[in-house]
């Protein structure tokens, strides 16, 4: 599908060992986490520098050629599928970490890095770096911006998007510009920096990434909390907000989710009965150990009123490290009982009851089983649905008949279809639920301004 | 210059009482705070609708009529001039703060709000916004939304962008969007409303704001540091953020521009001496007054290394307050001294020693007086200059060479031109100094698929 010559100006430009053209590659490069999806491109670049990359595009972009970037791979959206074949641009050998400012508290850093590396290398010089998806320990930081990634720690600190503050990028055109400044405060044109947070690789390929970073706060406290009831656990979760209190993290697990990690796991410490529904894992952080003390016992007094049952108390770092990887893993072990596609409703916080309801009885209806899970405290909630003997996939027209109700559902809440997981490829079909024509056309509009020839990431998001 | 069939149809869809074209309505509006720049619109509408909005812009649309939004007209940078004439659209009618939603710690308002009053209403529910431009008590949150506001809390709180949910905007077409979800976490296609924000109203004109709000921290404590050394009292700065403190407020005022408020209030509480060159502004804020009270133990303990002079502790509600109108009044003070223009550089925090002393060096070495204060916790520094018998005007040669120096300086140094005021009419001429073609191309790609017909305050921020 490429022409020798093209291959051979590839090869000029990241040498022969970085043109990967035979079927096992072209197949490790052609899924992400995304259900079981599979698309070849037609072959893999694996670029070093912004140069090779500016090179490749200028490439693509004379002979139309499309171009898929690939972080990490743990999309859930499908959007580092290569969907048309042509370019998979990997960016694993941008891996490096350019900078830690400790002057500015910032860093610099390339794409190709694992954000618990990145996160990892900060925290040693006493800074943090918040955004912690799940997949923290596999996923890159470049995808986490093409994402606007979330994770636990958002519901204080904020997302992605909260702490990038300029980006070098090169276009589809094979341009290279920078975003912004590297400025906490930013009035100058419009805000490229954050438009191109969150806008899946459809827009341009990030390069060089400068993000903001805080000091490291010096202890944190850990809590899970068990309910009888989904919904009054989700009451107290906008009750603990409305207090004053805001938690580091506030995850609510529902317990069909809980028991099928915990059979994967093998826990000892986690309270698993008949008569529990949920739990809600609260996590406070800051500078005073005293405060955290007392925070967490007036959340405890506060979750009394919703019906809470004993609270367990993590004691050390161990039982709080176990807690959180049960956490982690939920996804994965949810996954491998067949509920394979994961959905990333979010909802102003307070209506999280109304979702949990609405879902439970579309489940009902459609005789779907369901899971949920999530960043409750940003309202933030994952949806796993499954039904003996269906395929488990986003071309199923019955599986489909329910997520469609389901965002329906999400958008007469006042919510939307994506919270820190983007749109990529399997959810565009849900765009007309919460944008407009209009809407989308100011979307196409961008997408053409940046893109001419729409050969970078096409198909994403939405159609031209 | 506008028909009488068209003046028929605004009076139609506002109200004869609605429609301006007497020469004193017409001058009222011809101005904002930008120097004493004056251009008269042809008409000015007063619509109080969303709707009304779209059939004017529908109007506009269709006869190519310029159209420059305005809100309380306090902008600095001309963003509200009517440089082509054309109608001036005033948000002053659409002043309603429509909820306030406790339940999600959200407000949504109309753009007319003064953003004071917006604060006060949710304080008395016990909530917080932070943004607070010096010009609170005048300027309306629409404007803020359109500039991107800061403000002395951002070092702590951030900007308005950072609790900006949702916008209803009408577009240059007259079509009506939503730009996102009330949501605190968004993956679902572009961030247009990041976009919106501090677009300078060239995009669309925002008729509701959803904005994010937090819990009113219970106390703050407020102290006043001289420094014999304008640099030290800026290396200071940053050491305050390194040693792991997050102060709700660190603002820089050079001893000149407060001898020059302090003439005009008549202050008691200030030491002003010969041996001071600056003062910083510190506060802190949170739940517990303990923590405070230790927080501004220590960092008093860390300005001694930077050679501070005796420290002012704040007492009561009343000497804050004597304090902060102080340092709001700086700006109005500077300027009825002849200092008309004021710059809005921002750099990374650390490099604020060194703009300092390269304005300095400027100033001596083309002749020009310079005052500095503003945001040092941002590295957000507001920069005036000012020579004997020079017309202080944008259009001033002399003038502007100082500033092109300036604004090269604040480059090299990974700064840029605008922190909080924007580029508006004009600044636009140093945009080239930050951006480059590519950049601004894509800035203009953005601003013609918004606005095909180039209506909507067309002149601002570059040229198409």
């Amino acid at each position: 599908m490429i022409s020798p010559e093209l291959l051979e100006a590839f090869t000029a430009v990241v040498g022969a060992n970085n043109v990967l053209t035979d079927e096992a590659s072209r197949s490790n490069y052609g899924h992400d986490e995304t259900e079981r999806l599979l698309y070849l491109p037609w072959v893999v670049l694996k670029p070093e520098t912004t140069e090779q990359i500016s090179q490749i595009m200028r490439l693509c972009n004379t002979h139309k050629i499309p171009v898929t970037p690939r972080g990490g791979g743990t999309g859930l959206s499908g959007g580092a599928l290569p969907n048309l074949g042509g370019v998979l641009l990997s960016t694993e050998r941008l891996n490096k970490i350019l900078s830690i400012d400790e002057r500015n508290l910032q860093v610099t850093t390339e794409p190709g890095v694992i954000t618990e590396v990145l996160q990892d290398a900060v925290k040693e010089k006493n800074l943090f770096y918040p955004p912690d998806p799940s997949s923290k320990g596999s996923c890159f930081i470049g995808g986490n911006i093409a994402e606007n990634s979330g994770g636990p720690k958002a519901v204080k600190y904020g997302v992605v998007k909260d702490y990038v503050l300029n980006l070098e990028v090169v276009l589809p055109t094979g341009e290279i510009i920078w975003t912004g400044s590297n400025v906490l405060k930013n009035s100058t044109g419009y805000n490229l920096t954050q438009l191109l947070v969150g806008s899946e690789g459809t827009l341009g390929i990030v390069t060089k990434i400068v993000l903001k970073l805080i000091p490291l706060p010096k202890y944190d406290l850990l809590m899970l909390a068990p309910f009888a009831s989904v919904e009054k656990a989700s009451e107290a979760v906008s009750a603990i907000f409305r207090a004053g209190f805001t938690p580091s993290a506030l995850e609510l697990v529902e317990i069909n989710a809980l028991k099928i990690v915990s059979e994967m796991v093998d826990s000892h410490s986690l309270p698993v009965s008949d008569d529990i529904e949920a739990h809600l894992i609260i996590e406070v952080d800051g500078n005073n150990m005293d405060v955290l003390m007392q925070e967490m016992e007036e959340i405890s007094v506060l979750l009394a009123d919703y019906e809470a049952g004993e609270i367990f108390f993590a004691e050390d770092a161990q039982q709080k490290e176990e807690l959180w990887k049960l956490r982690r893993r939920v996804a994965e072990a949810v996954k491998m009982k067949g509920y394979t596609i994961e959905e990333d409703t979010v909802v102003p916080r307070a209506e999280l009851p109304k979702l949990i309801k609405g879902v439970k009885a579309l489940g009902a209806q459609h005789d779907f089983k369901v899971v949920c899970y999530g960043h409750s405290g940003d309202g933030n909630l994952h949806i796993r649905i499954n039904k003996e003997g269906q395929p488990n996939s986003f071309e199923n027209p019955e599986m489909t008949a329910v997520l469609e109700d389901l965002f329906k559902l999400v958008h007469s809440l006042g919510g939307t279809i994506s919270g820190e997981h983007g749109i990529g490829l399997i959810q565009k079909k849900y765009m007309p639920i919460i944008f407009n024509e209009a809407q989308l056309n100011l979307m196409r509009g961008i997408k053409r301004a940046f893109d001419p020839n729409n050969i970078l990431n096409a198909g994403k998001i939405f159609d031209l």
